[in-house]
């Protein structure tokens, strides 16, 4: 390596030092990628120190040290507040090298010490059984991002910065990963910044060259045309390109300390009333050889500089003896003896280079979140309640219910509380919390636009990757939120619920994680109410994704009214660490429960609605269960019609908010035990189980159950399109109608009378349909339907008093 | 109206005629929105004319038919073969308003005639029960992309043109979609087409400024920062701006022409071997009002121009009769009486306005590709079988073997074939393709690139958004193709293979559709061997996902060895109209089944392997199914164990490829057939059943079948890190010595002999993991386990001969 001093900031001793950390940083990422033993190459290297499998990637590790090194540079210099987001999750051993370096790693995982022994365990256990992940995982100290699946680095810092003025998040992005849909859509990000109220996000785009075996689009395209989307993308860039290291120091100290001081600039006079301007945020290109200083050629082929770098540049070192010799040029290439003391700890001087305290990146309390949480101050939900002074009588919206309440959760919190949806607040009703902030915008804003402002706290961008992302970010660094979606279209944030999930589960093993808020969907506009829309927005299977991951994180929630919403609202934004999925309706619907019932209900998860049922505590001859608000509407409604026509015909109905409870207690925490599930499912009556999603579900949920045999469900199977809710409903066999039939068919013995019933059944799913094509909507009789009075006593003579008591 | 003619291309006869075709268009928008009868408001307006339920989106309506219209003439004046993308799906009224006006409509829907009574019923239909969605759905001509999920217009134009030299995709990008993640990256496109063998994308970003609620981003920007983006992605963007129609017409024409004339000079440009430069691909960028034309303001607010146009500006016409006296006025302010003839036909001046025959945008036959579709010319994949002498003997990568297949597929089919993938053809060994063919890739290239060219069809990007959007526009365009994928990040498409499945659900109502080529993902990396990742990259359940999904149009395939792969594989390029979703590894694995025996056991698509059993054709103990190659071999190794150590116990071992035959019939097409069922699994044994994914989906499949209580399944149970791929089986007890286990705990009256055998396979998952954490490996006795020689004749006095035939 040169040594001459280059031009910039740094002079002679300073530029020595970085190097000289940085250095430190590539031998120990090469080092944990490759060693065993013999950390510090005390003697020569043998095979025997050598992992027997290689696994890791080297080629994104060297750029990741470099901006580590720099940036803990400038945070000493400014006492800067800042935390490290790595886009490239690949580049684990560099940013557990840095956590080591600056000594967090040692305070978190104490066995792995600042001396020899240290380093090796340090070395041994990367991609290593019994140790660490080759990500930047959640074992990673001062990580909130892992990177394992690419994309959503940006999106991650920028929920980190919301309503955290003095954070500064350092966002390394791939240019692999800027290939993908969530990143390319996260750049407009800034348009949702505010520079008062908000920190700032220091986009780095790493421009290494390729990816696993190609290039990369944005290295590939020519730099002025990089510089246009950039800049397209409301961003000043500044690049810092080369490969000569002193040099690179140089260019990226100057630079560093230009947008630092900038970011300060733009803030200060945004914060003291300077602009209302949107900033144009600086940004860092930062264009350096794949696999930085590692071996230039292997066997031949160029591997510095190319995708050859990518994972291992030398393997197979027991049949090549040649590259064992490579291995350990390498290695010596960094001068170790010059890094680390005697004892194996980094030379003091080094060591100096960090930050101190929280301010080195891996120790930063907003890098985990649940040090900083605070809980919400939630007012209290019972005071929002509908009236409901009877059953099945009166209706209200449900959502929209709900946004009474969260307006004033939102009042209330105002440093802590975020909604994020695609555009959709006001229409899935939750508009009233537009009475206590609005949605933030910096972009342009006209004088006909409705609640938009920069300091906005309802987040609204139609890419349900940056809600999800943002939502993350925040949550993740200690704050509280809501992400309220269309129920078919939470379906594109599957892959991102599957990184959160598996985050929140290997950070339950980690002592020094501390819990965060959960991350809680509505989902509203649901499958059963896509009246505008049709098929292509009809899709209730999010619940079924959820449910594969790991029961402990995983929590659902169905009410079927506005009360029981409310309750079950209030729990989950109490709740920590899970995953909280609520179904709910927008439209008027039937309301059930009073308050007092609802909270009842909610905190059992399950129960009996003894209104609606005839079996007056006693063994029913079939059950009616429902889950959601459209099948328990159904449900209800089938109840009355046997209620009427059947009067001797016991039914009970269950209604079913906690999906969890479903399972049994072996299977998910919320789980009843079988007894308690026998007495209300009974151990072999017939169960008609109307379901809001894909109805084998349930079956699934139930699968252990005694009665499983007994359970018939009825759910969305794959129907629909643009027409009425009634038509829906009927399209999928899952209306009033349709569930009376099933109980004809499934409860033995009931005779004339019934089979009387079922044929009226069937000419009703005719009529009703055959009304709809003709005009165009429900028939007021079950558009407008309310639970009936009392109907008249049954006649003593019908045969389908069976299954009374004696 | 202003009716001066504003200064530009078209003269005044032609501006009035395109200006009335366009009035035409709107009005026949607002019409399918409102009206149920009196469509040529021949009479006054009165309630009973409209519809009772207002179901559609009028704000991007106008625009949509605004761009039609001019298309309508370029085409016409340049033969162009041109297809419409409508992004925002949502204006369905206008593609329809637009496919009728042209004549197409009525002929693939003869009911819906050129006179009173079929624009009667033409209004009628639409979002009404039995009628027609609200989007541009499958029952569109001329459509190929639903927009009712936002975000893969351009990619869905880009994969239609994707060797099709010929066409030109007109595709508007909505300023709400624009915001989208799988959107944004779209634009990148451009990188991967060829001038040459490829036709041409137009885009029309339509900035009408809104969303449902919001103002959008990308219309918020200052107008340079947008071009700067625009360029930044490579464009030569033009404006088209403005609210006067006669002068936004003028503008649009002279615009159209420029643009049109400039992609077929950058053609001819490259195809007579001028350039090889990647073009700056000219675009639109077009500004109207939201909701231009409709009513300018409602009830004291703004509409037109506005989100309060968004879906329909009037309603509650019966509560209100000022908004239906409103609705009186918009609709004839479009001057119906000087559009359509007495008969109610479009004036015979308006309709030579549009295209004729296959030229019409409505009934281009690239948008329903099916009347293009060529079969593949496909090699005998027999002759590239792996030799398998004896069974788990030998050891091949599948993937490595179907990929020399793959090579001469791409081959023979140089004109209608391509594989995408994100970045892993190579991972996933399928490099072979590389020597008859390159990676697509028009952005630049250096000296030690691998296989890039701008002709290559191997399409490669970091974005598995990219990859499935441009897939599905190159098959529904009538052609073939392949998505290697990691099986964990296939999730990220999720949503889009919703939408997908539910077109072709669809699509199979619709008899003027034509089947297309089955969507096929190869899925390898899958869940047990992320050797280089691990828990971010585990996640096996996009089969759960896709089984969600009407039965008609899935397939699952698993196939357990490289023969089994390449007689699936070869199976679903030759199927139409499925998704089918091939699981396989691309690790050296243990081979089972010659060519032979791999046509015929893929035949059946499951069957019994009696050589890895001992029941010799009898009625076994016990059934070890598998399905999926890592617990094949976890079961056939087990299987093995048994036989040494517990040889009088018969194990049958049933190997399933089709997962979709443990279904009923009655469930799904492939199903097998109850008795068929029970002879493979007994009615009675019980069945360890050792699975790729979540056990859950197993059970699921099998509910109904005589056994299912004596099945007990194993699979992925979300545990995992970066680890062997031993360990990876044991963290989730699907290895061989668990699978032991679980026989000698389910099989009643095995005995001492047993019962010892399970405490040494205890103690042998105890040695392995201790090894493994020791050395970092695998032991060699399970990493290089094959099928042992028959072991020594069993002892005669064994207690674990129960249930051999007396």
């Amino acid at each position: 390596m040169t040594t001459t001093a280059a031009h910039g900031p740094l002079d002679e001793r300073e530029l020595a030092a970085l190097h000289a950390y940085w250095r430190a940083a590539n031998y120990l990422s090469v080092g944990q990628i490759y060693l065993l033993a013999n950390p510090l190459l005390r003697e020569p290297l043998r095979l025997e120190h050598v992992k027997p499998r290689l696994l890791g990637h080297w080629g994104t590790t060297p750029g990741l040290n470099f901006v580590y090194a720099h940036l803990n540079r400038v945070i000493r210099a400014r006492d800067l507040d800042a935390i490290f987001v790595t886009g490239p999750g690949h580049g684990g051993p560099g940013v557990v090298a840095n956590t080591y370096l600056e000594g967090t790693y040692t305070e978190v995982y104490p066995h792995i010490g600042h001396d020899e022994e240290g380093l090796r365990r340090l070395c041994r256990q990367f991609s290593f059984p019994g140790g660490i992940p080759s990500h930047v995982a959640p074992e990673t100290p001062g990580s909130i991002h892992e990177g394992g699946e690419l994309g959503y680095a940006l999106v991650h810092a920028y929920g980190a910065v919301f309503d955290n003025p003095d954070l500064l998040a350092c966002c390394v992005v791939g240019d692999g990963e800027a290939e993908t849909g969530p990143l390319a859509a996260s750049w407009h990000s800034n348009k949702f910044v505010d520079p008062v109220r908000d920190g700032a996000v220091l986009p780095i785009l790493h421009l290494n060259g390729y990816k696993i075996a190609n290039p990369t689009v944005l290295a590939r395209i020519p730099r002025d045309e990089l510089r246009m989307l950039l800049e397209g993308y409301g961003h000043a860039p500044r690049f810092v390109e080369g490969d000569d290291p002193l040099e690179m120091h140089q260019q990226m100290a100057a630079v560093l300390d230009e947008v630092v001081a900038e970011i300060a600039e733009l803030q200060h006079e945004a914060r003291s009333g300077g602009s209302a301007a949107r900033p144009r945020w600086p940004m860092i290109v930062l264009r350096t050889p794949k696999g930085w200083t590692g071996p230039k050629e292997v066997d031949g082929l160029p591997a510095e500089g190319s995708f050859r770098s990518h994972q291992v540049p030398l393997a197979h070192l027991a049949e090549n003896p040649e590259h064992l010799a490579q291995l350990e040029a390498w290695l010596r290439s960094y001068e170790p003896e010059e890094l680390f003391d005697e004892s194996g700890a980094l030379r003091p001087e080094l060591a100096a280079l960090a930050p101190e305290g929280e301010r080195r990146m891996g120790a930063n309390p907003h890098a985990n979140g649940g040090i900083l949480l605070r809980g919400l101050e939630l007012p209290d939900f019972r005071d929002y309640a509908v009236d409901v002074p009877e059953p099945a009588r009166t209706s209200a919206e449900a959502t929209r219910v709900l946004g009474t309440w969260l307006r004033d959760v939102m009042r209330l919190n105002a440093d802590r509380f975020r909604i994020m949806g695609p555009d959709e607040t006001r229409s899935n009703r939750l508009d009233a919390v537009f009475e206590v902030t609005d949605r933030a915008w910096m972009a342009e804003i006209e004088p006909t636009d409705d609640h938009l402002a920069p300091d906005g706290r309802v987040m609204e961008v139609l890419s349900e990757h940056l809600c999800q992302g943002w939502l993350e970010g925040y949550l993740l660094t200690g704050r509280h939120g809501l992400f309220n979606c269309y129920e078919a279209f939470i379906h594109i944030v599957d892959a991102m619920f599957n990184q959160h999930a598996k985050w929140l589960k290997v950070t339950r093993d980690i002592p020094w994680r501390r819990p965060i808020a959960s991350l809680n969907y509505l989902l509203s506009s649901h499958v059963w109410r896509q009246d505008h829309n049709g098929f292509s927005h009809q899709d209730p299977g999010f619940i079924d994704h959820v449910v594969n991951k790991k029961a402990g994180v995983v929590r659902v929630y169905l009410p079927p009214d506005a009360n029981c919403l409310l309750s079950v609202a209030d729990h989950c934004l109490r709740s920590r660490d899970y995953v909280n999925v609520i179904v709910a309706g927008k439209q008027p619907a039937l309301q059930y429960l009073s308050m007092d019932e609802a909270v009842a209900h909610c905190t059992r998860g399950i129960g009996i609605w003894e209104w609606a049922g005839t079996d007056q505590g006693g063994e029913p001859d079939v059950v009616l269960a429902c889950a959601g608000d459209t099948p328990t509407l159904e449900t209800v409604a089938a109840a009355a019609i046997l209620r009427e026509h059947l009067p001797g015909l016991k039914v009970r109905v269950v209604n079913v908010v906690d999906l969890m409870r479903l399972q049994p207690p072996s299977e998910h925490p919320h789980g009843l035990g079988d007894a308690e599930f026998d007495a209300l499912f009974t151990a072999s009556r017939p169960v008609i189980f109307a379901y809001h999603g894909y109805p084998w579900l349930i079956h699934r949920l139930t699968y252990r159950r005694t009665n499983h045999h007994g359970l018939h469900v009825r759910g969305y199977k794959e129907e629909g399109t643009t027409t009425t809710p009634f038509d829906m409903v009927m399209l999928n066999d899952l209306d009033r109608f349709h569930l009376v039939m099933d109980v004809i068919d499934r409860v033995p013995g009931l005779g004339e009378r019934a089979a009387g019933l079922r044929q009226r059944m069937v000419n009703e799913r005719l009529r009703h349909r055959q009304y709809t094509r003709e005009h165009g909507d429900d028939m007021p009789d079950v558009r407008d339907w309310v639970w009936p009075d009392a109907p008249p006593p049954a006649s003593a003579s019908t045969d389908a008093q069976r299954g009374s008591p004696a």
